[in-house]
């Protein structure tokens, strides 16, 4: 099966919209799990196991597994995924981007090592550099279109003849870009206008939106912005929902509530 | 000493403008290396201690150790080249770029955990995903500006307002985003007309410039274009100058050339 394949497969079986971000930040791990060597798959696992009835997939991002020499916990917990929650794609938020041979390298840190289903690429060198990726044929690609960070204007809004250049990757990532169906884009969901722009665009692309929760985005105009087919991330305020014992309890709590608001908005007329 | 006093210090006492770029391609490894468990690190080291005479500094590329899983060997290469080669920069070429939190986390990836002087970062998303890097103050970075491969004018390119989109990069990274004064840029040589257009744009900044060798960049237009302040990066013609047991010393014959080629060209009115 395909990427689209199996994201549609995903959110059919699991009813939610909301994907749980995987940023484990050593500095907010719970007290108990902190000194263990393992701290970092323990932690991420039990959040996976709590929050995966609420969820049609997972975004680690790779940032804190590295910074922590945490490669090998994060072999395991895709693993873990895999195995124990298996039709809940694993996104790799690594935002990678580089030119041909070394895209093949990163491609195969991703999709071989780590046996990511998707992963987030970076747009700016080119088409070059995203061609690569799409040798895994049933993996999905998720460039970076509109991020949700105030800072994102500064590039992606430019003008350029007509349209923006967030636009413009929108438009290549739908047409000449997506030969082979793989491709989906990251859009924040701090910019309810910009990210219906793109589904404009774009038509039933996946489209991966982080921004809700602790970056302040806005459930019900996401909603109504980009309809169903849309990934919604949630990661601090679903990891962090509570710092003591029960931390997993809280994420879970957190998420079934992330999944409820994203319903009721689907819902909605 | 900040990054540029660092990088002007190393072209001084070099004598060179070449930057061995550490690309080890597991199936390009000599035979009599590809068996041991630290292959990646003993070709490395050999390409270093070999080459250093002749290079300014050296860039490894992170995702050939990371498809590899080997990040230790990459922190062992750059400890080794801080202890006996002092004096020489590393530059880690890791193209990250991500927000706030997560910058952090990349940012502690590559100057704590790795102790690089100075990281390449894809601009994309804007200064905020920039600032974070900016806080360790004696290290360098080097925003994507205009990349070496093909499918880099697909957006670099685009006119975003009686300027092209990389020249848009280069005049926010001269001006209101180096405030700290540690920035540089990526051009790369494959483009000579505009490599002197940033050039003409960035005044003194350091250049990092891949692409001469065996992408085909020529080095007589490069340095007619960029001019002294210019790290010139060469990875496989050197890496994979031989394949025998005698591949340090190919390497070593090949940066010594590439340096005479750079020189002459300098020197030439």
């Amino acid at each position: 099966m395909n990427f689209y394949g199996s994201m549609e497969a995903a959110w059919q079986r699991a009813g939610s919209l909301l994907c749980v971000g995987l940023d484990p930040d050593p500095s907010r791990l719970p007290a108990h799990l902190a000194a263990r060597p393992d701290a970092v798959f323990a932690f991420c696992r039990a959040i996976v196991d709590a929050t995966a009835p609420f969820a049609c997939a997972f975004k680690p991002q790779i940032a804190y597994f590295a910074a922590a020499r945490a490669e090998e916990q994060l072999e395991t917990l895709i693993a873990h995924i895999h195995r124990e929650h298996p039709g809940k794609p694993v996104i790799l938020d690594a935002k990678r981007g580089d030119i041909g041979a070394t895209a093949e390298q990163y491609a195969r840190e991703a999709f071989e090592r780590y046996r990511a289903d998707a992963v987030t690429v970076n747009p700016y060198m080119g088409f070059d550099s995203i061609e690569p990726w799409l040798a895994w044929r049933d993996r999905g690609v998720f460039l970076l279109c509109r991020t949700s960070n105030p800072g994102g204007s500064d590039l992606q809004s430019l003008d350029v003849g007509g349209e923006r250049l967030f636009e413009r990757v929108a438009r290549l990532a739908a047409g000449p870009w997506n030969g082979s169906g793989q491709l989906g884009l990251v859009v924040g969901a701090t910019f309810p206008e910009e990210l219906a722009r793109v589904r404009a665009i774009v038509g039933p692309m996946p489209l991966l939106v982080p921004g809700i929760g602790a970056q302040g985005g806005d459930i019900e105009a996401t909603v109504r912005a980009g309809g169903p087919r849309m990934i919604v991330n949630s990661s601090r305020a679903i990891l962090y929902a509570g710092a003591g014992e029960d931390f997993a309890e809280a994420a879970a709590a957190a998420a079934q509530a992330t999944r409820e608001a994203l319903r009721e908005a689907l819902a909605r007329p």
